[in-house]
């Protein structure tokens, strides 16, 4: 779910400010995580359900006339599985609401459904069910995912503090060149961290690394200082120069997750690593009146929340 | 959730057909009620979840042109409690996924949201958050609610028996008049006929009578005789003659519940009453070889499987 708060709020952020107040009004105690996070939880028959929802828009998200059928339907659970790694979540199955373009494709249809049962299980969350509709326009596919809450309960944007650690699990930055499709949720390093006790506060780098991570900040209630050496640039950023670390702060679709944490000592380093984890750390969070701030070789500059913005 | 099975197969069970077999084939044990009923079930720790999904787009559903939007945003809604209520599930929340069309228009996204909070409070289940896109392209609200099992466990549309009665918990027809609009969903029926111990299967009429009917029968493996002079037509429908039946079978968007149960004891059927729920009988279920008959003043005939087909 992209429902977010950051520190100078993209339109969509704006947007949201102005109904998530009404909205929360009516939560009962069972709402445990909200709107403003990757994933909401709720009480549900003695334990707790963790639940996330991404649409996937065809000319937005993925291009029909470029790809096939079953690459769009993966990316369509991947990335509300990328939601769910964010929250330490385990998968236990999706359900999807598609809207095919008029008229009607029957092999488009068995296309999109084949994709989903191949994805399934690849991903290892079952499909549930679904809803198909056909109407004038791109395909739309609304995926939701649900999962059980893991050893750490239901992580969240919020619960980073000062002098925590800020760590990405995986390089970013030039996505667009295939990664955005192709991407593995990083459900098994959250339940990794998780297990060792190791993050207070995440999310999954979707709409960019700067963007997102202003939010992560602006629900928590932080500042951050981010060493623009130590971000770990993917090698599909074809740039050069300044134009790198661009691409790697603003591309998004990366889904390597934000983790933020206390220091490491050397044996959950070394248990992490046994099971083939590696957080890279790339800053440290401040407290609110720091900003967000990148320190780079220049000196300091504001962290400007580049990304995308769904609604811009 | 309109997956389903029916024993002439609309366009879109047609369709189901060909993938619902390879999608459950990827099912771990924990899927409790999958693909095919209103709902799906799953288990999450230590409980079962329910979940069902429908999605709207304007157009097909709706006329954003025509109508408020967050009269929208509760049809939304309260499609997706009608389904809960056919499993005889408490909704615990729901999340939605929205496209919206090109360009960006604050007043509708806000319009909805409000929407759809103030249709969270009226129909007593929360919003957990949601996903916001734009597009070229309808209106798209895909959402999708969670419940908790009720006191029988899930219900389904597998469960009715030869012998048993079918009835319906209010009259049909004629929804397009208004009432599609502004249905509230049997959740506080299901829940009393639960608690009571009636329903062995259950579906919500959404497509139709007829159609949703065959579907029921072919999901419990049944055949079922329906008296047509029983059928409670609604004041709604402005037809005459043969056309009023017509309409009742096949107009759809009722949102009143089949219910399959054994014949009821006086008791019961008082307790019920008390609490203002009302059954109407209009069949009994038979062995599968009989089919789908409908019993009218002149005889009997095939009952066709008329109504809305998604995908037709």
């Amino acid at each position: 779910m992209s429902d977010s708060q950051d520190r100078a709020p993209s339109q969509e952020d704006a947007w949201l400010d102005r109904v998530l107040e009404r909205i929360r009004a009516g939560h009962p105690d069972g709402v445990r995580v909200g709107p403003g996070h990757d994933c909401a939880a709720v009480d549900v028959d003695g334990g707790s359900v963790v639940v996330t929802t991404d649409v996937l828009v065809d000319g937005v998200h993925f291009r029909l006339d470029a790809m096939e059928p079953a690459t769009v339907a993966r990316k369509a659970l991947a990335v509300n599985l990328s939601d769910l790694a964010a929250a330490a979540a385990v998968p236990i199955g999706f359900v999807v609401g598609g809207v095919l373009p008029a008229p009607a494709d029957p092999a488009l249809f068995e296309a999109i459904s084949l994709g989903f049962a191949e994805a399934a299980e690849a991903l290892a969350c079952p499909c549930l069910g679904g809803d198909t509709n056909v109407a004038e326009g791109p395909l739309v596919l609304a995926v939701t995912a649900l999962g059980a809450p893991g050893p750490m309960g239901v992580l969240s944007r919020k619960g980073a503090e000062p002098g925590m650690v800020l760590s990405l699990t995986g390089p970013v930055g030039g996505s667009i060149h295939g990664r955005h499709l192709t991407f593995t949720p990083r459900v098994a390093e959250a339940q990794a961290l998780a297990r060792h006790g190791v993050p207070r506060a995440m999310m999954d780098v979707s709409d960019g690394l700067a963007l997102d991570l202003s939010r992560l900040c602006r629900a928590s209630g932080v500042g951050v200082r981010v060493d623009a050496d130590r971000i770990p640039i993917h090698p599909d950023v074809d740039a050069t120069g300044d134009a790198r670390l661009a691409h790697a702060l603003g591309d998004g679709e990366d889904f390597e997750l934000l983790v933020a944490h206390e220091p490491l000592d050397a044996e959950t380093t070394n248990a992490l690593a046994a099971e083939g984890v590696t957080l890279v750390p790339i800053g440290t969070f401040q407290a609110p009146e720091a900003g967000l701030v990148l320190v780079g070789p220049d000196g300091e500059q504001p962290l400007r929340p580049t990304g995308f913005d769904h609604l811009g």
